[in-house]
């Protein structure tokens, strides 16, 4: 019998997402050694752990076999002090890719269907897809979201619209103003997830006030991660702002332990490490100019990103990744985002940075 | 507008799991010191992390700043080597609740149905009903499995079933010849979800050769956890042992980073931790016989258990749970189970058995 068929076509049809090759991977296939491979393909904070995270970790050791708060008490208290909100109005997700697949659960249906743009955040489509709903792909406006299209692109049946601001893997940004009218447009019966996972790298002065926004727009779910900025990456903490009621019914899909202890401590603890969010960003913005000045240099065309990677084109780019992996350097392939000849390139360390622009110029010229 | 409405009439329906009290909101609601609370309420391990899992997390915290491998090599690996399967016939779950979940995701549609047992664990019914299925839920016998009326109550739109072994929460066993007996009839078509959170306390005389089985029939699913004998409740590990396709369709729907950096490094060391899972099986052996002992003594009617918990009953559950409470004993009510006047009391430490049984004394004379 064929055990395949005992699966619903839309599972049978799902191409899991494919995370960054993991430096121990390389490692075994290459026959290099772990120390000398950089890895800029994950949008990872190449500072490593908050120092106050560690230190909630440390303390949260003594409890690991007992289950975790499943209602993350403490976790929400910092995250509703920080920002204004409700303890009600949160959802504790294991990464934000808990998020974005526990909104898709809730609100779709087999035959429902969902909006996102092409070129933005693979968990969408995939999202859409476990649950059989219909993907509506719209159209990118220079690698960005086209939010009129976007907008018209909504049918009777649509259900969810997904937004990424700034937008992985592209980087583009969609500014206060635009959002906004996009919001005030978007019928009330649909919702809107709006996937800030880069947010905290953007200046104030193009930073959207979206959880600001929530009090105004029932219908606006944000999503947040400590993955990038708050270098938790490893722990698996996400989480979503909505109005209470929506967010009441996406926790009833939510697994009662989805987050797990040392995750909500760190979460927690990394909040209150304003010092070490200040020294990621700054880090971020000076390795952004130090890759950006090299594409230049190098003549690669490059789209401008307000995250903590930069997208540019070769000729080539599936030789060029090839050589890149050969020499101990890991970026992202967008081959799957239908970009075959773009990579993507974390912001590393400052000589992280510089090994990979070494390696890159070697292998151009 | 009515947000709810959003939302499909299953996914409003659903009444989340309650999970055990915590010791923080205990406190916090009766004003008690945490060092005061026993909680015997989620069958965790008394005896805390493993050794060997402690030291693997001071190793990993290194790194957490990266994403977890979300191929889980390492972890896998131990798995594959313990018990002499394929890397591919590995399904790693965020905790086994999330395997039992993406089981019910990968192969019921909404309105196909699944089977399980009364007073059987109640993710079974929720994971069910999280994705529209219907419930088919067979009267227990002798508060256990009874696997000729689940047989029987396979229907035409059944795609799956559900038997823990032994079960959560009255602690019943399945003996091998009746569960193989049971395998052999259960139509191919249907798979067969073998929940297996607490065999490692089973003594070996009784316990069932389920990852033997795999071979023969296609359609088993053993489920297993690291959260009750392996002492890493909350850190969030369950594994699922499958044919290979069907842990290849189970593993399209995982998410790619379900199971955290630290969660991978301290199960590999836990499984290589046999002088801890030796004294975790020995001291709940001698719990049992402490707890038992007492409950006849006091002439309480208990469930014969083959876990690392006690289901008892009492005149007025509800009373004594409230009485416990305020001395600072957890056990959990299981009113939620339709067994109202039972509780059922996690094996802890010799000290807080007796902390428990002396509580308990003085409730009932």
């Amino acid at each position: 019998m064929d055990l395949t068929a005992l699966a619903p076509d839309y599972v049978r049809a799902i191409a899991p997402y494919q995370p960054g090759k993991p430096i121990g991977e390389l490692a075994r296939e290459m026959g290099l050694a772990e120390a000398s491979i950089v890895k800029l393909a994950s949008n990872e904070n190449p500072l490593g752990l908050p120092p106050k995270a560690r230190a909630a970790l440390e303390a949260a050791v003594a409890d690991l076999a007992r289950y975790p708060d499943g209602n993350g008490f403490a976790l929400k208290d910092r995250i509703a002090e920080r920002f204004a909100v409700g303890h009600d109005t949160i959802v504790l997700g294991n990464g934000s890719n808990d998020i974005l697949e526990l909104v898709a659960r809730t609100f779709l249906q087999a035959g429902d269907s969902a909006v996102y743009s092409e070129y933005a955040f693979a968990v969408y489509p995939l999202a859409i897809q476990s649950v059989g709903g219909q993907r509506i792909e719209v159209k990118a406006r220079e690698y960005g979201h086209d939010l009129d299209a976007m907008l018209a692109a909504i049918r009777p049946d649509t259900k969810l619209v997904f937004v990424a601001n700034p937008n992985n893997p592209t980087g583009t940004l969609l500014k206060p103003g635009a959002l906004l009218e996009f919001l005030e447009q978007v019928p009330e019966r649909v919702l809107v997830v709006l996937d800030e996972a880069y947010t905290e790298y953007l200046p104030s002065e193009v930073a959207s006030d979206s959880i600001g926004w929530l009090t105004r727009f029932p219908n606006l779910i944000v999503s947040r991660t400590f993955s990038k900025a708050y270098g938790l990456a490893g722990l698996r903490v996400g989480f979503a702002l909505a109005h209470r009621e929506v967010a009441g019914l996406v926790n009833r899909l939510r697994q009662p332990f989805n987050v797990n202890s040392l995750a909500q401590a760190a979460a927690a603890a990394a909040l209150d490490d304003m010092d070490f969010l200040a020294r990621s960003v700054a880090l971020n913005r000076q390795g952004m100019a130090q890759l950006t000045g090299a594409f230049q240099r190098l003549g690669l065309p490059y789209i401008p990103s307000w995250g903590n990677f930069v997208t540019f084109h070769v000729a080539d780019a599936k030789a060029l990744n090839a050589h890149l992996l050969r020499n101990g350097v890991i970026v992202r392939p967008l081959a799957p985002y239908n970009m075959p000849n773009s990579l993507r390139v974390s912001i590393g360390l400052p000589e992280e940075n510089a090994r990979f622009i070494e390696v890159l110029e070697a292998a151009l010229g």
